[in-house]
């Protein structure tokens, strides 16, 4: 089974930005850590800060791929793209945000990208990657 | 660990109405599964269609029980009161919804109980229950 | 045939409360003639102020009566889960209003229940219970 | 007693347009049998996709007539002239829409004429019709 | 010099309609004094309840008359239309209405007429076509 | 004199919840010491966490007290239907908060209740029902 | 017959400032003109660009002239204080404006004065305020 | 092959109003040139200012035509019955606008016909019949 | 202790203005009363038209004063400045209302003032800065 | 002359994606036939999906060329970059849409582009882009 | 040279009030400071309360000096008449704001003065007024 | 200390596109000239059309720079992401645009990323950028 990471915008900071909100660890830690307890499982990673190499990405892993866990960061809000090309993919896709973004700003409540998703997980940190793949190995 | 699973209006009729939106299994038949799951947590049930009565239960459990998974239903939009009582607990709670809430009418997109949670699932199914139970007992 | 007439909140004040907009005459004088007057159809009524007990009273009649005349009162504007639960069920579901919302004020132009139900009748007094009741007959 | 039917805009292609929204049945034939069930009554029928021609006819109607059934089509949503054109006449005038407007287009839900009718029937076909002239009889 | 009074829907009902909002006197006499009052002036009276008719009049009046006093009623909130028309014309434009539209419904605060037209006259009753007609003879 | 408290959901956690916004002090020991202030009067207490039960004692006691103080909680912001109740009856109903509403979220600045009330008392603590409690008894 | 004129902020500069809208004689002059015009009529004059100024005066005149012509200027969209005013007193009062306003920016289409006023004339220049008192006084 | 070519209100002003946002030739002298130019298809021509009489127009055609090039003018944006026309009729309906009201006044953004048409085109000038022309005869 | 009643635009009327609405006594009287009642209490009393002189004495009462009870009229629903003085000083500032003002226009729902005061009283009449006072004395 | 073909975001995905609603046919193919029908003139194509990549080529190619066909795809609705260098360049520009996006869910209603463009085309398929050339090479 | 500084509302308590926002120096000091910096400059000084003052101020500095430095405070969002007066004068306007107005509530993202003004300086301190100075020096 | 300035898009056309608002001088001229006056300082220039590079060029400065200038052209409007980027690092962040956005399109009162800048420089020109410098050098 073929899952793809995708990480949006400013999660490259991650462990290093505004902690109270997002956590002290790095995606690289947690990215090994999940690699190990998952061998069966081959995981590839993309982080990107640029709209369109996420949509590219997308596209790579849409047509090939069983899954993808997908965390547009800020994005989410912002990119009728990034949604249209979740719905033009076969892959089934999760939707992850590490912070609960019901509880933050009024515009993050508006998102384009999870009407084409599978689901969404919010707010449980990097856990939440952890469930949306335990989600995609036994659906 | 104790934890109480909370499901509110409609949800009573799981397996029996609308089932190319909810499934065709029904709430007892999962219970049953995921208790015999999870022998070493205490699960307590609780399903209601009156608001009141959803509020009373997660004022019960919430100053004596780990976690709640809470899925509000219908009330999820529309209730200002259940989102108090899930601010004024001590239990730590997370919001469910079997189907992809952002999917569908607008006014699903609206949560007065969201922004109380330490997070959401949403559109994972059933499984949805599972994984919030998972992220419960690893925390 | 089976019918089941449901009236929400504050229906219980009939000709008691504001009679210049509701009437004078009380909701049993006006059943008792209906039933009379229908002698072949089995007519049951639910009164509640409670959204929650309607919910529970539409899914008991939603699976086994033919039709349901339903005034959810002033849950009309606020209830998604009772426009959830007339979704859910199978009986065909006319919602009835006394007074003509639509010349009332705006918030009343707002209805959570009203795209599930089959038809709506606003404004005609009493004898809109007594209308819904024929179209259920003859349809 | 007479009693004025208008009908507004594309409702002179009823059978023709549209079926599984409005039904295969002409208006004709309706008018026809309405017309042989209430002998004592005087009906005159009038159609037109003119606005103005629809106001003319609420005005020609609303000062000889004891009640008018309006089916304003379009209009419903965008004429404030024919709102005015209801508030303006003596004869009582029931709003009666073939489809349940409530479970169309968002801009459906507006409506300028609903406030000045007596009262509104909406989604019960063609007898919407006939349950309008049942109440206008007994009122 | 030579002017045109163009009055739209509902205005034939002068003196006959709600007569608390727009008193009791009929257009007819009222045309009659003032044309006597200003004999000098060839004034043509024109109303329709047809939306397009008050186009056609507009337009031809626009083109060779010095200046239309305009009562678009009802239209005045929902046509682009006549907006336009009173744009392409050449003849000085002033919109009169008999009651204080800012004094009544929301809906009457909006109007697609008045930006095109070279001012507005409201809430003066009857007088205010005879302040218009004085505007455009000064001016 | 008698006089109705009704308070609505969660304020049953007075005392214990959110002690920064509602106060340390639970509603038992201010109900005993408001009692012994007023013997003269005759005070009733009732508290729900369901809607539905507000509405009952606000019909119960609205046609047979002289005043009722209400705090209907987060009902406040959701329910018609408590503001219908208020709407219907008869006894002089106070609308008390213990935070100051209009300094909170947004949507604590809508009220379906408030337009029914006499007054409202918003963010004097406890302190409000004793005011409302005068203010009822001068008036 | 007493009248008040009462010019609101800003217009002491007419004739001075943006002259493409506004014009370019100053108001003294004009006011020279009307006072000659019609000596039978005791005319007094206001300009303040203080708010609260305006609703002194607005009081003042309010109880012992018979009629107000009232520019608030840039207050007429913002000053509820202004229409408190004008309902509050017994004088008849006329708005006028110079410009037509619902030709400029849309915040100026928003007014609370309006509704309080007998009527409004608008974009007709400083023969507005001359026709305002032209029906002041056959009025 | 039979098309239909419908103008809407103010477009027979076509070469005579506006001409800096319209053109300066008249439809009369385009729509000879395209019948040269197309002999071979079968062109009908319509105009009107009046919404009805282009709603019998599309109902004429649009049950015998191929297809349907429509300019509604101002009645595109607030036209709910002229869009209800198109809906029901057969005909492959374009919507044709000589300016590109993309660049005007805001209200101009909202269409209730073009949802049901094939295709719009819109600020090419005259030429936007052509094309809309050749799209029809080739598909 | 001393504290400071200022009231803002319109309030010098108040027994002679809309005595439906707020009451036939003059604030004189009542301010003579309530001093008399509270011998023990410095009471000024402030009452301005113009905003700014209300913000003037705001400032000044509001670091030498224990309690500000201010009635911000028509300014409430308008003034950012004024809420900006009550949240700058360091007096506790309530606010009060004679008439109930969520019963009244929609635009007197917004608050500018409130949020930034201890608390609000609203539709209790003259008594409302009775009771104002009274908090002040007891807290 | 010399002609650009921009395509935004998800368009190399075309006869690929959902292709009820962008058909069955790849871009390529479509550029292979356009081209060869004319050879006189010199078509530039270029596609990207990311946003900064579109106005490099749109800034590229909008001083040299006479005329951009372009599709800016998703970014139509969320792009006031894209708009800003559409309205910087020289070359006329020519908006093209494969769907119907007026038929589409409403966030597809708003456009940053369209302003700044020429004129637009939508819902005509892979033909909109031939009708553009043709447009551009007319005019 | 000649330049007036301006400031609105509450600023007169720089130094006093709300230290975390404003900071704690006094716009004396500040004031003193800059004129000893720049002593070739003709510096003056107005603050008031008062918003029809402030126009005063504007009127008489806007027609003599060359620029002026205009912090309207809280009248920044809610005054018209300050916008038009601004527009109304020959001097250059800088408006300057010492706390970031974009971080603070929403009603302070609404600014009828800024479109006027040649230029926004928000959140940089006392030291915005010190460059806005420098601009209208070197511009 | 070292200052980064960062440009976003289309910013690479200044003294080439629409020269009437954002005159017509290019920015490597301007940089030049700045970087003359100030030797002290190492200031570093970035330009991109592409908004991720715009996020990656914030994070590698706003960790290691003293300050940052930032002129996010069309992306203010439009990029959470970029918002968040600011957010997320420790370099000081000075936002600047050349033209004053306030008096331009609607679309361009909103920003996401000047809540998080320490401050905001609009509409000073080119000089907007050197007086942000000043600023961040003595503070």
């Amino acid at each position: 089974m073929k899952i793809a990471i995708i990480n949006g915008p400013n999660l490259n900071l991650l462990g290093k930005r505004e902690v109270e909100i997002y956590g002290e660890r790095s995606f690289d830690d947690f990215l090994k850590e999940i690699k190990e307890k998952n061998p069966e499982v081959e995981i590839s990673y993309f982080q990107s800060n640029i709209e369109g190499e996420l949509i590219n990405e997308i596209q790579r892993a849409g047509f090939s791929y069983e899954g993808i866990i997908l965390n547009p960061g800020g994005y989410t809000h912002t990119s009728v793209a990034i949604g249209d090309a979740v719905a033009a993919v076969i892959a089934k896709v999760i939707e992850v945000h590490i912070s609960n973004i019901f509880a933050r700003e009024s515009f993050r409540q508006v998102s384009f990208v999870s009407p084409h998703c599978k689901g969404v997980i919010s707010g449980l940190g990097l856990q939440g990657y952890d469930l949306a793949l335990q989600f995609l190995l036994s659906s």
